[in-house]
């Protein structure tokens, strides 16, 4: 007797959750996307989109998702509420908390709207790049888990300590490739944990990475299912850049394109940074 | 005896909030900032983040708000509560409702920080115009009221209908100087309610103004006080463009600037539009 076994990628067993009824959810960590001090904030966005997506009341596609980082998630068992707040005609406005005991690790907003063609106008053109095949794929050997998660081809702005100063701040502009690692064909919650795949920008500015934390992340998903389907497994071209650094925080913001040139979505945050 | 009038800001009375104690608010909409079918939504997010800086639990300045347009407010009184989700060392994180009846018309959740002295990087530049005092002022005559309420100079991208059409697609992008009308000095609140005073940008991408809606808003304050201070009622010089209009939705960025080239805030949008 022969048995096929289909591994289960990580990106799903990370998203796992069990259904309680009543637009409750259990799920646990797990150490596939392991940050510096908790799991990596792209894949707990995801699990709060998936835990809409999930919901039996909910119709149509994401739109937005707003992420909020409230306290660092322990390793071990979330709880997660879905709250349909607003069922419109267009729309519906969903809310969602992860709590580890009495502490709300995270919340979401989240907005849903019907599948609609309508005219359409494309004003930003994606980044110019070498293609994917001909960059070289970042080592992300002995760094964080989650690194390890994604395939990054960068053309400019690689990550890479030491490089600036804060006397020499250098560009915070980044362009690469990036797809799931092992390869995953693209759906709305890869999307969600790949829009949060750029890594902070002190590091590009600055040379080092001081505690830092995201505290608020918002997507706004500009593609259908079709397009996600057509894009497949296929890297996504990216360009991350950040405005300013004051007063300890940061502002980020990302487009994530499809190889044939549309805008798949576009991602903003804010960051809290230390020193 | 002579009795002197100071006269309320038509924003502080569209702001006035009654507390009534456990986080809960009493308020009512204007007319001051009317809109198409109800309130300009800079005024309901504005209102949504005033609720959290008069809760008496608030420590910090506000560093992120994200308002979710759930329902079209209506004309009259509204309820909001305020929840403190997460009391964390560097941050506060709130969950903000406004309801009139059994209806959510909208959810914000607000992000506050300690003031901090940080090492500062400006990445952006300010957008380069002629000063406001060499730009004529739009004429809102006739207009809905919000519009009324601001000055606008724009030294580029004046929304105007019917430069633009569905076949020969406009320039989304606006340059303009903004201040409250009448005068008033810069706070934050003020400056949530500015961060949504670009013009929905299909009408200068496509010339007319289809049934549209924003959906959801971010907005991240990267001023301490003593900038907004230091702004007093001035001008703000504003940069706003658009990426894509695609499947019924398209997003909107936002910069807005001191008169003296500090970034004051960003802020993000995704705009429901009909045809």
């Amino acid at each position: 007797m022969t048995q096929t076994m289909i591994a289960e990628h990580p990106l799903d067993r990370t998203l796992r959750l069990e259904p309680l009824g009543g637009g409750r959810y259990r799920g646990a960590t797990t150490p596939d996307y392991w940050n510096m001090a908790g799991p990596f904030g792209g894949t707990t966005g995801a699990t709060l989109l998936k835990a809409v997506l999930d919901h039996p009341e909910r119709r149509g596609r994401p739109v937005a998702l707003t992420v909020n980082f409230c306290a660092a998630v322990a390793q071990g068992e979330f709880a997660i509420s879905v709250r349909l707040v607003r069922d419109g005609r267009s729309t519906q406005h969903w809310q969602v908390e992860m709590t580890q005991g009495e502490t709300v690790a995270s919340t979401a907003s989240v907005v849903t709207g019907a599948e609609r063609d309508t005219w359409s106008h494309a004003v930003a053109s994606p980044p110019v790049m070498p293609p994917a095949r001909d960059l070289e794929i970042m080592s992300s050997e002995g760094r964080n888990a989650w690194l390890q998660r994604y395939e990054f081809r960068y053309a400019q702005g690689e990550p890479t300590r030491g490089l600036a100063s804060a006397e020499a701040p250098g560009q915070a502009v980044s362009q690469a490739w990036v797809r799931d690692l092992p390869a995953r064909p693209l759906d709305y919650v890869a999307l969600a944990a790949l829009s949060d795949t750029f890594v902070v920008k002190i590091l590009n500015v600055r040379g080092d990475v001081p505690p830092v934390a995201t505290v608020s992340l918002s997507t706004y998903f500009m593609a259908d299912e079709a397009a996600l389907a057509r894009q497949g497994s296929r890297p996504l071209a990216t360009i991350s850049d950040a405005r300013t650094f004051k007063h300890g925080f940061n502002d980020q913001s990302a487009e994530l394109w499809s190889d044939d040139g549309q805008l798949l979505a576009v991602s903003h945050q804010v960051v809290w940074f230390k020193g």
